[in-house]
């Protein structure tokens, strides 16, 4: 032990123990010849154990640490024992295997090993290994015994197991068995199996299968094939979920050019704003320079199921011609994102869309079973609602199992064509009169837009948010759009712009925004009410079941909502005296604005319920714009001051503070009131489970996200039950 | 009684009272002619009842609520009594007189009053009165009479009184006496005086003076006599205080170029922004058409004492003319604004500056004297600071009785020609090693500027808030500016030009600002903070008692600190131990995110103190930006939706709500540690009384405002004393 000095580590060993180790591991060097040990056998087992205390810092592991956000770890542990030896010639081999197909879940031994070798030459790829199946031929006592090993272990364990074993001179011995990481349709498989088998519980299932699982098998992904050649060149916020590949536009109408002559198109911008929708519709995947998870291309990526990289810094756009992690491209050039990474790649990757099984959609049936038996208090159930802005979006979340509508964007609606004009003759008019005959060249449109809604929900509930737009988003930009909103008002270009300019706000996000609309222009809150409830009784009649919840945004006063509650609920009434029916409309409030979460006792009284908007309330509660983070906040996570970007999980601690007053003082007020969540958040697994502790009656998310969303709120309802036991 | 149906009043009288009313006041009509009362006296009663509940409507009455911010108040008593008459002859008449000179303060019997007059007379100015002193002469009795009953008056109220009175046939009657309003002066000389006389407390005469008189004796006022023939054009914000006269200038290059040839300005424009800091210091006022009360304009001009109007709607900057109500202006045209009343005249009116008088002092030092004394708890006292970042502000605010500096803010020193090339290479810059040089030549300039103001606050606490700037701010904007930059970091324009753009953001008041430069570029707070340690040693070598205070802005999480603090400590220590000198310096935190607030008891274990940034606090809580809601707030206010401007008078139920919490959360860690208020509602009078209950130790204010704030601050411990009692 000359060198033992030197080596200051901590092994957990008595001395008597370490000595017994190092001695037994003499005892196996001298059984066979020195050239098998060149090195001094103690000096190789501190080497060695040095090595794996200093593994933890490698590159990799710190990378696979961020990736799996493992944070505030103090290090690694190391277990000294002594070796076996699967290179001691032809009877002696290693191999690595799972109690059931990794990738696909089916109950079929699975592995790989090589003769003559150690762990590391199976791992390594330089020899191809033998399936697991051939063992049977060259060793059947050792075949069986590891048979018989692997169906002991799941069945001890009751779980699919990832094992490795040596065979040392025809002896069996098992290395290591855990838990075997798997795909996420071998995720959905072996949970629904080993409840067929009564090897678990379906509870126990539930916790088997990771909400990132079901991601992975909602989107598209790039065959893992590919990975072998392709390596990403920059990678950015992975910001909606799935793999893209198609040739690189630029602009909203490129990309609608590219596409109507049949090509696959990516979109590659800085940022993306409203007006970019169309092109947005018809692209593969979105790829921005700048934004966070919130930002315009996030939101509307998710919203759409549309993969997305945003805010890659190693992305730059001049013109036509954009620079990705150093390389050049042009128009036409194809390349692939993957919006659950966040990487890049320059080329064209093929990709898989895996497919929805009939074991999901059992699975999933377990998980609304628990969700709807949940009971927290005077609560039962925990519903999952969808974010949808468009009957076809709705009708696409509806088939994913949504309980309802959480959040319908009426502002997205505007951006049509057909109502885009009228409303910017709306907010550019003049006067009352100029602004109501703008509207009322809406209020059609509108109720066609809702009436699509509610038939795509059929009888579930539909929270539609009044306008929330921040006005300038909707101001024309070029020329040309000016000019043609000037002809419309009849009026000259020069007139215009002073009005166009007035409506330029330095923070749009703190600016003449939700309520505050129907504060100073009260019409068209009026109108959009009005068209809710012609909407509702155009259903009626056409026998639709409907269940219309109209939702104020950006209240901060109890008395915005004494204001315009009262205002709607006579212009309900109207609607329905005339047509004869009577169909209940609830109105309620985001909360979303700070006071609004500390002042929710007054505000309740002129609500029927709430709806956190996180998005928002995560913005003003740490002063963070969403579309202005990417520039600190790499900073801020690598350097700790936060553990997760608190716009894809909620501040607990914070944000989480508000949303926990203002239930209890919204409830205290109303009792057990309906509260639920509707910003981005609400498809977050940790959400989720923060969400329900809080006591919210529903999550709401995007289409794509509601399966994960079912799952991630049943685990949060097994969780915390067994978390109170 | 023949027309009681048709009125439909509450009196408050039994109909028995009702009765015996009207039966008295029949009595004295039968006294009389009948062409006297053309009208059926009851008749007449009821029409004079129904106009004075009708008067509550008037547009008089209404802008004078809105003015004097009277709100919820349901409507005005009417009394009904039985009527004298001053028009009987030349033995009878009318006038109004009050015990003090109620625009001097001096003890004299004042008034005016007409023989054979009614009340309408004297006021409507149609006759003109008579001085009250005429009246000993045609009348001694009914002189000696008023003289006896105005002393009697004045020792019984303890106040100075303003009476009406009337003499019917050579009988006096006094029709209402009430406390008299009076000029500033005025009421600070009753104040002393009925001090000196024994007739009230110290504690009284502090309670007589209204903040807004004294600001009224700290700033040009427009002459009375020239409202006879002004009219004004419009009105905008009474951003800060004060009336100005000066010919129009429309850029800040203009102001000091009219400045230079000895013309006094008024800059008018759409906005201000940092770099127009030249032309605002040289211009008598500033007149801005957008922004609110905390707009750049607004903030600055109240910094500098300078009369600013903000916000004004009906002003329009198009080019080198501006509309003003509908009557257009050129450059050189003189106009008048007053800050105190947001006014805005189309002429030049002679303005009168009034002088800081002795008993002020007198009377201000009983004000520092009371709230020096008081007890709150564990908290003794309850000092008045200032925001002030020049040394010559610093020396006026310490001139105007300031106990110290509560915000020097860093940002707008940079905005010196000399520092803000530096600045600029030092944002632009491509790695840390350019942003440290440029850094370098930075610290010598910061320590001058840390010196100065050390030295003009001599000893007493000055509180350093490390930068905070919105970056973009400090961008440079004109082609000449960016060809300076580029040509100072040697690159070219086309090279710097996308540096800029990134540094664009969408929302800076949530964007990379306060500590978050720290996270992401620490040797910027590196080099603040060895500059103020090294100033600090200057001081002591020069034998200038030093009480240096630093304060990080922008915190959201208690890691920011924890990060940022140790640093600066040490950077402290090493310029400590090389001076062989030790100055303890106390390194605090601005408490303006909601978040901070929520997690004060976190945030306190690294903080020596809080101080409250309510204007950001406002800003974040609300959801409002201090730049836009000029577009909202009117409606706001104007429908009742919130009864103050937040902005102006700090949100007692949310945004105290959340300051409550930190001081309970911050003390409760820490114990009576220091917490203190600078945003802009420090010189508020209602603020300032929040702040006494809500247990602060301090609020600091702009330098013009502080003697107001020593007598509100006083106002708010007298008042919550008795209100305990």
């Amino acid at each position: 032990m000359k060198k033992a000095k030197k080596v200051e580590l901590d092994t957990g060993l008595s001395a008597d123990d370490l000595k017994n180790l190092v001695d037994e591991y003499k005892k196996i060097v001298k059984k066979h010849a020195k050239k098998d040990f060149p090195q001094d056998p103690v000096d190789q087992m501190w080497g060695a154990t040095n090595a794996v205390f200093g593994s933890w810092m490698n590159d990799r592991a710190i990378k696979y640490r961020q990736i799996n956000e493992i944070k505030n770890v103090k290090g690694t542990a190391v277990n000294i024992q002594s070796m076996v030896f699967g290179n001691f010639g032809d009877d002696s081999g290693t191999g690595v295997c799972f109690s059931r197909d990794p990738s696909t879940g089916i109950n079929k031994f699975y592995g790989e090993y090589l003769m003559n070798a150690q762990g590391e030459d199976v791992v390594a790829g330089i020899r191809t290994p033998e399936k697991i199946a051939t063992l049977e031929k060259k060793n059947k006592k050792v075949y069986d015994q590891l048979v018989a090993i692997k169906d002991r272990l799941e069945n001890h364990f009751k779980d699919m197991q990832d094992l490795e074993f040596t065979v040392q001179q025809g002896e069996l011995f098992i290395l290591q068995t855990r838990s075997g990481k798997r795909a996420g349709a071998a995720a959905v498989k072996c949970a629904v199996d080993m409840v067929a088998e009564k090897l678990i519980t379906k509870e126990e299932a539930i916790l088997r299968v990771s909400p990132d699982h079901l991601d992975q098998l909602l989107h598209p992904m790039i065959d893992p094939k590919a990975f072998k050649t392709a390596k990403a060149l920059t990678k950015g916020l992975n910001a909606s979920p799935g793999a893209a590949c198609g040739r690189i536009v630029f602009t909203a109408k490129d990309a609608e050019e590219w596409n109507a002559k049949g090509e696959k198109v990516v979109l590659v911008r800085k940022d993306t704003s409203p007006e970019d929708i169309g092109g947005m519709v018809v692209s593969e995947g979105i790829l921005t320079s700048t934004g966070g998870m919130t930002s315009h291309a996030a939101v509307v990526a998710r919203g759409m199921g549309t993969p997305c990289v945003a805010g890659a810094k190693g992305v730059s756009v001049q013109g036509k011609k954009v620079v990705i992690g150093g390389t050049s491209f042009k128009e036409g050039d194809w390349i692939t994102i993957d919006g659950s990474t966040g990487n890049v790649y320059g080329e064209k990757l093929s990709l898989i869309v895996p497919s929805i099984s009939k074991d999901m959609s059992l699975f999933l049936s377990w998980c609304d079973e628990v969700r709807d038996a949940s009971v927290r208090g005077d609560i039962t159930g925990f519903k999952v609602r969808t974010n949808a802005d468009q009957p076809e979006d709705v009708k696409r979340a509806f088939d994913f199992g949504a309980d309802g509508v959480g959040l319908c964007r009426t502002e997205h609606m505007f951006f049509e064509k057909e109502k885009l004009i009228h409303f910017r003759a709306m907010i550019l008019a003049d006067n009352i009169d100029e602004r109501k005959a703008a509207l009322k060249k809406i209020l059609p449109l509108q109720k066609k837009d809702f009436f699509g809604i509610f038939k795509a929900m059929n009888g579930r509930p539909v929270t539609i948010r009044l306008l929330d737009p921040p006005l300038h988003e909707f101001v024309p930009h070029t020329k040309a759009e000016i000019a043609e909103v000037a002809a419309h008002l009849n009026v000259s270009v020069k007139d215009l712009q002073p009005k166009i300019d007035r409506l330029h706000e330095s923070n749009p996000m703190l600016g003449h925004r939700g309520c505050r609309l129907a504060v100073t222009y009260p019409e068209i809150y009026d109108m959009q009410v009005e068209a809710i409830a012609l909407a509702a009784v155009d259903c009626l009649k056409k026998k639709i079941p409907v269940h219309p919840e109209i939702m104020i945004p950006i209240v901060c006063d109890e008395r915005e909502l004494a204001m315009i509650r009262p205002n709607s609920e006579t212009i309900i009434k109207n609607v329905m005296t005339k047509a004869k029916v009577e169909i209940p409309v609830r109105i309620g409030t985001m909360i979303e604005v700070p006071r609004a979460a500390l002042l929710a006792d007054k505000i309740a009284e002129y609500a029927d319920f709430f709806s956190f908007g996180t998005n928002d309330l995560t913005q003003m509660t740490f002063a963070f714009s969403r579309d202005d983070v990417a520039s600190f906040m790499p900073s801020y996570l690598e350097k700790n001051i936060l553990e997760v970007d608190p716009f894809k999980s909620i501040d607990e601690e914070g944000v989480g503070m508000l949303i926990d007053i203002a239930v209890k003082k919204g409830r205290g007020m109303k009792g057990d009131f309906k509260v639920g969540i509707c910003g981005e958040h609400g498809g977050d697994p940790q959400t989720i489970d923060f969400c329900y502790r809080a006591g919210l009656s529903y999550v709401s998310c995007s289409p794509f996200r509601v399966p994960l969303a079912r799952l991630a709120g049943a685990q949060a309802v097994i969780r915390n039950a067994s978390a109170k036991k």
